[in-house]
């Protein structure tokens, strides 16, 4: 059997034991011999942590894996068979920026829609792109499995501008259609859901439920409301939308569809103090770091749950299996669209439905997207491709176009503006945007 | 030589007499020997007036054209060989309510563009439609020449549900071009721009003088923010965006590009007691009508031109000559895109440069839109394909997508509200979105 | 549970005891409860030994399952949950007219591909479309498994013609994919095959193993040469025509690339007595019935291997049990285009590789097809989509356009004249093209 | 005004006069002060006669026009404005190889359609390829206005591997609607032809006189069948053909309509010891230079009407004074698709009706091809794109591939033969098929 090596980039993500708990689970099929945890100087200490706890999992589960740590990614990444990417440049302070900016000027802050994750983009793909060239040296077979948010416009600049083999991942999709599958009382033998979209702009087009799309049926009712859309802060989907939508979209469009109502909630959030989302995260992590050091731990810790990333390790350790083990089985992954939403370009980057195997994601056919969802995925695709261009030039025209083709971005002097605050903001992680200077 | 007969639909609008001069100007070319003013009862007294204008404007051309003036509608389409569209539904308060409506709501009140747009495009395709009906029966080989607004949706409402050979035509791309001509002080010998888009929403994507675009040596010159943009009140199209979208919008693009800037100045009006447009045209008109009145005027008065609508005759005039005589001449109108805008489906209606002969318009191969507009333009497309589909069923789930798919507007919350009070406003006008009622 | 009800039109084949093998193998997933066979007046006898043989079979499996055998097509279709289509308009003696008028124009006479398939197409398109009718009314859930030839454009005819769901099977792909595992010694956890193209015109264009696609190793080799390819006498691959098209064609493109030496093999064939294919079949299903009869026997006789249509049974009781059991597994079948293969249009129907569920057949997205065959795919489909349009209308322009079209016909003479053959030949089958008379 | 200077590559071709005669004729407009005549050493004697027939036309048109000689190509492109392409690589020789070895295979032997214009074309390319290097070094502003055969495929090997502009021209368009004029007695201000498909593979679909498209009522006309095709020996197209393909090819389409008569025909051309077309041209070639040579001679001579090219002159002379004079006229021209046909490649060269001005040629937007004739256009297309390939390479496997795609070649082994013996016959001209080898 071959000696089967990954490299978690960003290995000091609290998020990590996670991912060691479903590969302990899946070792029958995908028996891991070596994991690598790699980061920067900045995580070295969070790495340590997470090493020594897989270690002790590992040996609680009496499997034989070589766990190391390292701050070399080059020594990392020599002949993986898969890399994981969950790195964050600039740490979750960059992201209290990514939060906090586009609210000085009445925008959405959030770190992987709209301004701020437009901001995470450029300061992401070129430190991505790096890592890029250095797989295609070092483990050109390796298959780059990127959960580095906004993960769709990372994985396109992947595609455009490597070689390396990649695919997209985030756990909203599998959380969609679990939570369908919890309200209507079945399992995946009997349910299966078609999304098509965008990462962080998908949409449920149908449910089938034992064959038959019952989607018309549940698209109005209270569970679909309560249940598939979890882990923000709620807004009233009443009043007819998603019968009118005709389509479940992910929680995500709640910053597209209610505007308005998330501002005015993220504003009243900082007027009581609660401060953003990463502040939120900076104190869960402080708590879990405590705890995954404690020497009798030797599990995946419950309050992991808070931090969010439900089912990420399923998501990721099943797709790893299926491009292992050469499955062909079906996954909700970002991959090269191919032609499979007609409405798109083919080089674009979708998240739908895709067979896996040894070979790669190949997306089931779509056709063309509901009219009613049609303008905003290719809105928003022309608003990704532009923050690829501007983010692997550096250039300020084309960052300006990007940000101005975000449908959360409404006039172009307060883009002008914005686009000044978020470049000054994050100049130590831009290095394309201001080449004089080295990086920080 | 055949018996030339010209209807206009809406014969009591001030632009009437404009058309005439233009008629007169080409009379050798474009033999027009009957001329049918129809109006339905509110435009009675104007139709009156404009009809024996014309017939002194012809008299004194020294032209033997048959000019009369009718309110059935079906009297006046028989035999007809172009049918010009120029009505509003519900008049002046009409678009008073479109431009004001929105406002409640911080949202921008246009007539064409935004949700005053859309309402208007929900009163006038169920009544252009009819009149369809009547062409098909009456005079199926009759041109419908539509400048009804907004005129790309109406057309496509005419494409999509009627056999009416109809071409839709609006006064923003010629006069674009003519600003470039002053600017540059040529003639059409020697500069042609290349349009793209769709009504009030296209773009000038080259510009040809004596064979070699120019676009980018003049793009952000103060020539073309101060001329190619006019009737509008300004903002300021400094600090780069010019040189950042690499092409050259149409004015209406500020309501897109600066909708916070628009919407403020909108604001600043009312406060001081200006009004809306609609108020400003009422008061223009009247004074045009009393001048019309005027049996010694025998010309087209110099105070239409504070009417806007310049060089409106000119287009419409040479778009039938190309279309009688046969000259395959390039003109920019809206008609089916039929594969030449390759990011839109064929079935849209585009505005662009198309070849007009006898048979109709056919649109020169575009390509790809460029990527700077592209989500913008796909995008308005989807608001327009669900406002046609809502107008012709009175489906009010299909309004909200419609309007919740319009850049103009930002939550649902806000998009339900803001229809419940177009509907409610222009009830009147709307019989199949309330089914009960008669029509006002 | 659900009683699973199949039918079997064309109940009369000798193929039904294939499938019965399949279908009591399967039993425990796809749990059958009632089998009917309904064939014409003239498979009346056949259908009757078929019954009892299957009878004979369930009993020895000790499985209850309910078979009879009707005359009365709409009796059989009530409530039917499959319906599995394997009937020949016209018997073998058509099938001889197919594979001997062409002969006559020396061009190739094959009953799938070429005018033969051609005619076989014009005969079965009607009546499929009226079984449709009944399906609509007696059965609207059921799903139809198309077997009848050929398979494609009767498929193409149903989706285009009809609202009953379909997925159009043939064998050649995985009697294709089978070879190919034999060649590598590995079953199929370890390979898997990518086909793209139309029915009898597929081609394998990667195969992975273990992950890796090495298809071009093996393209050239002996192997692919000897086994991929069966059934259809041998011509000789050599020469670097597999090297040069990069990809594995299947068997049937045989009379596309060589169908000079195809044609010469058929003449010699006549030559020396050996008939047609129809002849050969005519004798093997003599000796087959004879052997059906026996009261002794209650398996599939091992003699129907020679017959052809190996592998039928397990497509098809595969398909059904993915669909039945909402499995979405991978198959290569024949169903719409929708954006899949990017040079052909989306109405089309394809053969493919795709997710099946209880929803239906949904296609992996392709892309463009490989350039050295675009061109012949793109030809043979319009041959098909005209071979529709003329079965339907029974237009005699659209049947000369159709066969115009066809790769195998080169001049319009002889095409008119073969058309008229064709025609006058399967004259009684064929009332849409001879509308004054009743059918035969 | 500019000194405008024209190229002419293959100056020594006998059509030299006609293009002199259309040049002088429109010089008002295209005010030419320069000619240059290139040949290489093989041309220099009919360079020569020409380059002095041409100086003695000037004369006696009065005109001042310095007319000029040279083998040195580099030296003739300094500065121009203008090149047109009318060489031919090996002559009349190479020509008469074209036509006679596919005619060893019973094949058709013709020099722009079938194996014969695919030898052709792989002896070109590469020849234009290295002209447009200098062109792109020496006068990169200028217009390449191609003739050399075959158009479409040289015209999109230019497309595809230079930077140069180039439009391609054929004079089969041009002919076919002037003989549909004739038919009509009617001139084109009345008059519009609308051509789609590819260079010698082009029909017309739609014929509008004043303004209706008439085609469906001369579709099938003697005068359509006698008159529309020209040039080559006649074969039938009675029985309905027309009416069924609802649009009128180019004659060219006679060898893949009538491909066996056509063959049959050559084949008793050459029994009665009448040769190819090759050595007709040989014969008239010679009687025209010995009239060029005439020191009286001053003007065009009537008998190179024989030559055929009819009209060839006018089409390149008006295509000029559109592009030099920015006019937006319409002409039937060889440029990139670019999305006008959607069911061809955005990328391939395609012949349609198009805007020209100084920018180059723009398509009308085509939408879908007819379906009569869909399948064997993009078959074709994909033999061209093929070819290209091959040509630019010297692949032997690629140019096995592009001849089998070709629709008149019917097998692999025959392929294989006659790809053989053609680069052999070729062989001095073929360097990139034969490296070792200097060029002869």
């Amino acid at each position: 059997m071959r000696n089967l090596k990954l490299v978690v980039i960003g290995g000091g993500s609290s998020y990590t034991p996670e991912l060691a708990e479903g590969l302990i689970k899946k070792h029958a099929s995908l028996p891991i011999k070596e994991i690598v945890l790699a980061d920067i100087g900045d995580g070295r200490e969070k790495a340590g942590i997470n090493g020594d706890l897989l270690k002790r999992m590992y040996r609680k589960a009496g499997l034989d894996v070589n766990v190391w740590v390292t701050l070399d990614r080059r020594e990392a990444l020599a002949g993986a068979d898969f890399v994981v990417t969950q790195f964050r440049v600039g740490g979750l302070e960059a992201r209290a920026k990514d939060e906090s900016i586009p609210m000085k000027y009445d925008l959405i802050g959030q770190e992987t829609t709209g301004p701020g994750g437009f901001a995470k983009a450029l300061r992401t793909i070129p430190v991505i792109l790096e890592m890029c060239r250095d797989i295609e040296e070092l483990c050109p077979n390796a298959w780059l499995i990127n959960f580095t948010n906004p993960s769709g416009i990372v994985t396109e600049a992947i595609h455009t501008h490597s070689q390396v083999k990649c695919i997209g991942l985030c756990n909203v999709p599998i959380n969609m259609e679990r939570a369908v599958m919890r309200q209507l009382g079945v399992d995946s033998t009997r349910l299966h859901c078609r999304f098509t979209g965008l990462n962080h702009l998908s949409f449920i087009t149908a449910i089938y439920l034992d064959g038959r799309n019952i989607i018309k049926q549940i698209l109005d009712s209270p569970a679909v409301k309560d249940e598939v859309v979890k882990n923000i802060p709620n807004v009233d989907w009443a009043g007819g939308l998603l019968d009118a939508l005709g389509v479940i979209p992910s929680p995500y469009l709640r910053y597209f569809y209610f505007e308005k109502q998330m501002l005015a909630q993220e504003k009243e959030n900082v007027r009581q103090g609660l401060g953003t989302r990463a502040n939120e995260v900076m104190e869960i992590e402080k708590n879990l770091f405590a705890l995954y050091k404690r020497e009798d731990l030797d599990v995946k810790p419950e309050e992991l749950d808070k931090r969010g990333g439900a089912l990420y390790s399923e998501a990721a350790v099943s797709l790893m299996d299926s491009i292992w083990n050469n499955r062909s089985e079906l996954h909700v992954v970002n991959t090269l669209n191919r032609g499979s939403i007609t409405d798109l370009p083919a080089h674009s980057v979708i998240e739908t439905n895709c067979m896996v195997n040894a070979e790669g994601a190949f997306p089931l056919a779509n056709g063309p997207l509901p009219i009613q969802v049609r303008g905003l995925v290719q809105q928003v695709k022309a608003y990704e491709e532009l923050t690829v261009a501007a983010a692997v030039t550096g250039d300020r025209s084309k960052a300006l176009m990007a940000l101005l083709n975000n449908p959360l971005v409404h006039d172009v002097e307060t883009a002008q503006r914005l686009l000044n605050d978020l470049l000054e903001g994050h100049r130590q992680h831009l290095p394309l945007f201001f080449p004089e200077e080295g990086e920080g």
